[in-house]
């Protein structure tokens, strides 16, 4: 195990109805002149910010909103945001919203006090010295953006989406109340699975030895996946299935699995590159390239590999030919992936065998390496793209 | 899923060498004026004591000391630990030791602030409102007083143990370092594995459903428990398995694993009473009394044990008699803390048949009913004496 600083301070309050006391939660923290941000209408329609708006008036604190957060969240927003901090005094951003709207919500927050252009935050040109406070009330389970540290924008000129981490963007507290989540379609849900089991397997994939405690920690949470996505998928408002993968959701990254171990990433990596340009959904585009990336990195793990299979998704170890049962787990998640009714490959996706070189090119590892648990190569990454490119099960 | 609140703001600082780093959090959590409250000469003798100073006085912080604390802390030590911070003025309490070591401080940190008898916050006749804050610098896993917001003291005429809970004590940072475990003795590294599980299986033992989440973590912790305490034992400086088994003891104990589920909370009570009369080890006293509870309540609910008893401990699951399988799991956790070199019952504890009575007595259940999984009355917790007094494997 290596070394590690675990430091998660975030006030987490879950359950049925607590959206009606984040009023109360923005002015413990602080908060006094407060900028909503939210994304589509369907915070509006379902009445949840109308609920959100009532607990801060019976706080007596000041809001202003800013809407039209979008998936995979533009840098135009974020710019729109500031300005508004800076023009009405804000003193705190409640994310009203799944993770785009609380990546947005980060950005804002760190853009405020930032004098050049936020941009360069996110092409890890300066450093985030300082931040307004963020809460959020969620409404997808999925980022984990709402107790994790970091953020990604989309640069929208040029379809480039980078990423930021910073203690200082932790949300100081997120209301998860389960429930809110009862109106996503099944689609959503299901890509919403497939990033939270994601944020899982980059932890899980790692080179650093005697690290038991989180890898069985890290089973936890995707057998508890395995188990649960299937039942919100078909039936929206258990309440159980939904609470168990919120949480899930949170603690996948959060961190708490990842610490004292090498993690890889490369997964979200190329993936970010895809829903930068297809503007396909983030949990869409990982649950056709984390089997791709499995596939071709498996042989130098194969006994990880094996784990995996046998502990979460219930293969039978073949002593003989571990390999065999290896490759049964990747086949069994691409297998859940795609009984959740998501894309397996990048066909369905709508990208084309041609589109693969610039792909590549846009991730910039040019004649570098990338990646932690297996260092891939730009030719390492075309050829995974290759193996996404019509996969099926 | 039951609503919950959960936050956690402690930073753990973890790894080889941390402690050299102390001073530097001290002095970033606001302390200028430090009481070092430590134990036994261990903290001395292996130089730790030193190492710590010399981290401080780095930082150019005034430190003054108390030693002393035992096993089982007394409320001796807290008075004359208020006393010291009133006079010399300390802003900050830290704690070098294990889980003794910490809770003698975190009583001592609100006790400074409280204008009665500190112990009237411990028999919850009143609440705490202010505490100083206390960092740790850890040296058994067991308590994982590291990383939670409760603490136990033993008053000392009484023999009574008692225990508070608040937000304001919970550690501000703890530094783990696995090496300062090495020189535990196999015997020590036992009881703290014990008590380790027993933290879970007190979370563990629930009537609220659909809790998939916490159960599998739950689990992925004992399981952890069960390969790395063997080890520790054997090999005392095993860094992987001591690492394994500090970072397990504060997962175990920070309420990650229990949030949103009812909690049981017997099998401490009544070890309470044990090591409170006779002086013994926390958890062999827990290691002598959790398996006598589980055998005393296992029919109320014979899956659950199942389920601990084939994801646990490997039993293969009897479907025709899911009963056999629950009291085979009971079995094997027995077997395994007397594998450990744990004490298994009463006899071995020094205890005899005809203070049983006065142990019950002294739980002061009386008429009325205690515990969340099964509510046991003061007949019932006999019964589990009685069971613990001449168990065998």
């Amino acid at each position: 195990m290596d070394n590690f600083d675990f430091y998660s301070p975030t006030e987490f309050v879950f359950g049925r109805g607590r959206e009606k006391e984040t009023g109360r939660y923005v002015k413990k923290y602080g908060g006094r002149r407060v900028l909503i941000h939210y994304g589509s209408g369907s915070a509006v329609k379902s009445g949840l910010l109308e609920t959100v708006k009532r607990s801060l008036e019976e706080e007596g604190l000041y809001y202003t909103e800013l809407g039209g957060v979008k998936p995979n969240p533009r840098d135009t927003l974020v710019y729109e945001g500031t300005e508004i901090c800076r023009r009405e005094g804000i003193d705190f951003i409640l994310a009203v919203g799944g993770g785009s709207c609380i990546d947005s919500s980060k950005a804002i927050a760190a853009g405020v006090f930032y004098e050049g252009d936020f941009w360069e935050l996110y092409l890890r040109k300066s450093e985030i010295k300082k931040a307004l406070p963020v809460g959020t009330v969620l409404t997808i389970a999925a980022a984990g953006s709402e107790g994790s540290s970091s953020s990604v924008i989309t640069k929208e000129s040029e379809g480039l989406k980078r990423s930021v981490n910073s203690a200082l963007i932790r949300p100081v507290f997120s209301v998860l109340n389960p429930e809110l989540t009862f109106s996503l379609p099944p689609y959503q849900t299901a890509c919403g699975a497939a990033d939270i089991m994601a944020h899982v397997l980059e932890r899980y994939f790692t080179n650093t030895e005697e690290v038991e405690i989180t890898d069985r920690l890290c089973e936890a949470v995707l057998i508890t996946m395995v188990k649960e996505a299937p039942i919100a998928v078909r039936e929206p408002e258990n309440y159980g299935a939904r609470a168990n993968i919120m949480w899930a959701g949170t603690v996948a990254h959060n961190n708490s699995l990842g610490v004292g171990r090498s993690q890889d990433w490369n997964s979200h990596a190329i993936e970010h590159e895809l829903s930068g340009r297809y503007d396909v959904a983030h949990g869409a585009g990982l649950a056709v390239i984390m089997p791709a990336w499995m596939e071709f990195v498996m042989k130098r793990g194969v006994m990880r590999f094996a784990q995996l299979a046998v502990r979460v998704f219930g293969c039978e170890m073949n002593f003989e030919a571990p390999e065999v049962t290896a490759k049964a787990g990747i086949d069994a998640f691409r297998k859940f992936l795609h009984g959740l009714g998501l894309p397996i490959n990048l066909l369905e996706l709508g990208a084309k065998e041609e589109d693969i070189p610039a792909l590549v090119e846009k991730q910039g590892v040019g004649d570098g390496k990338t990646g932690g648990f297996v260092q891939l190569s730009s030719s390492d990454i075309e050829e995974i793209y290759k193996i996404a490119l019509k996969a099926e099960v």
